[in-house]
């Protein structure tokens, strides 16, 4: 399939030339990875922002005011809602986005949801694509937001340029976070529902934790970029250009030091594994037909007479041998 | 290296040798694979139970009283504690698991936290051998805790016999949880924490639930297996010889349909691929270097030269042909 007269369409901004084209990657469709390879080279305008957090941070309500005030200042943004939790596109995050209506007719905004469909590895080199999509499809800001559970948290650090953490003073997820390694891949801090008690706090325990942090010297970035730490009430749109503000000048720090095109560079390492990863699966289960060798042993296997691994290692001799035969 | 004597260490019991197994498998230390295929014939003696549930259903309570039960009708038990949001092995159950510090100088009680590094995938593997090894150690129960999120909770019934789903009265939980796809792979259902308000309500509605899954036969087993219901307080011991009775009423019944070896087989199936798929990334990555191709064309990639998914055909490319050199 010829994908030019789709690759025009969605440089132009066309929303159905979008959709076909993020339908067309995250089904692997015949010729996928040529419509990704095509956008390549005119990749890097697009900002990328994650928002992660614990559930109940109020995240989504954040990136609806993000995008509210983005639009005002005549950006194009895109939203990609994660949900490495769900078993199903657009699931749990779905009561969230209907929220968003209000903007949803608006041309300059661009919403996902994604759901996992059995493999968080998939979910995340997926994501990725996605969002390569829709910096070729001209948004200005892709703000991939993410429910926080250990490694999905760790995955969105690893496909956006900033990365920002809400947190809430109430329950004590605050800690369990600063604990649990999320607070090494965030750029900026938010304290969200900072109107009720406990955020200034919070606060300060976050600051106590940074600054301990940047003398030990654990991070090499800390020298350099100092993490700010904001207070929000997204329900009212407090302190959202704060944030703003704190976003441009990451995204400045990002462009100065270098570090943008580190980050970028890393990423791209990142995924060129993933797609080895991906096209070498596709291989042993679809052309190779490593099923149907398997099969033909399961009854051995299953009675004790060949273990799984003896027959992975005949399935992967099979492999290298391949094209000889 | 010779596994022989450690195998033999391992069959009667030895819990240094079980120790010292369990480590070369998790870190995958050379020749563990020849190790797992050495007890793959003897094993099937152990009874595999999942149990899983949301954050806070009581699930290590109850899983400590399981411990005592058994172990008191003269049952050799293991039991393997799975976070796959925590990072770091033994994180987040910890705690729990000092709890049953009062079993844990008892030989025939074995205790095993397993944590997530990097790679959810990976650990499901890695538990499911970990499983085989106290198969072949001569457990007569392993039983396999999970803290629920979407997932993880379909791993473990994909690696167990029976799968034990522990929900709680309070809380939406339970509504969310008969949502989440979870409820198809349970066998058996707990409301634990059954003196609370709403226990009979919870019950009732996963017995509506259940009822009419059955009528709608969505699921074959179904017809022939009643999944019950049954009411526990872990904390005070309640329900728990009921629980065990269900579980072994759950053995016989898996034994006489034949869904015993049914599930087996399948497992065997499952594993087959998956250590095809290790042994491949392993291939790629360690023997045939792919590293070391790709950061070759790294600075073409971040360019915008030439695209990831270019390189990788290159590299795949590359491993077709490997063998002729």
């Amino acid at each position: 399939m010829n994908f030019d007269p789709l690759i025009a369409r969605l440089r132009a901004g066309n929303t159905a030339a979008l959709a076909r084209a993020i339908s067309v990657v995250e089904n692997e469709r015949p010729g996928f990875e040529r419509l990704l390879a095509e956008v390549h080279h005119s990749l890097g305008r697009a900002r990328r922002i994650g928002i992660t957090g614990p559930p109940g941070a109020g995240k989504s309500t954040l990136v609806e005011r993000l995008v509210a005030a983005y639009r005002q200042a005549g950006q194009r943004v895109a939203v990609v809602a994660v949900d490495p939790t769900s078993p199903f596109t657009g699931g749990a995050l779905l009561g969230d986005r209907i929220r968003m209506e209000s903007v949803a007719l608006d041309d300059g905004v661009y919403i996902r949801s994604m759901g996992s469909r059995g493999s968080v590895g998939g979910l995340a080199t997926t994501t990725r694509e996605v969002c390569d999509l829709l910096d070729a499809a001209n948004f200005d800001r892709i703000l991939v937001e993410t429910v926080g559970v250990g490694q999905s948290e760790l995955d969105v650090a690893g496909m956006t340029d900033s990365t920002v953490l809400v947190l809430v003073p109430e329950s004590g997820d605050g800690i369990q976070t600063l604990k649990s390694g999320v607070i090494e891949v965030a750029d900026l801090f938010v304290v969200n529902k900072a109107d009720r008690p406990g955020a200034e706090q919070l606060r300060r325990d976050l600051e106590v934790t940074l600054g301990l942090r940047r003398r030990a010297g654990r991070q090499a970035d800390a020298v350099l970029w100092k993490h700010p730490v904001l207070l929000t009430v997204a329900t009212k749109g407090d302190g959202i250009s704060e944030l703003i503000a704190a976003l441009d000048r990451h995204h400045a720090w990002l462009l100065e030091s270098g570090t943008l095109q580190e980050r970028r560079t890393r990423r791209l390492l990142h995924r060129t594994r993933e797609v080895v990863d991906r096209a070498t699966r596709r291989w042993v289960w679809e052309e190779a037909r490593a099923d149907q060798r398997i099969a033909e042993r399961l009854e051995d296997i299953s009675a004790g007479r060949v273990s799984p691994y003896e027959v992975a290692a005949e399935v992967l001799g099979g492999l290298k041998q391949g094209e000889r035969t």
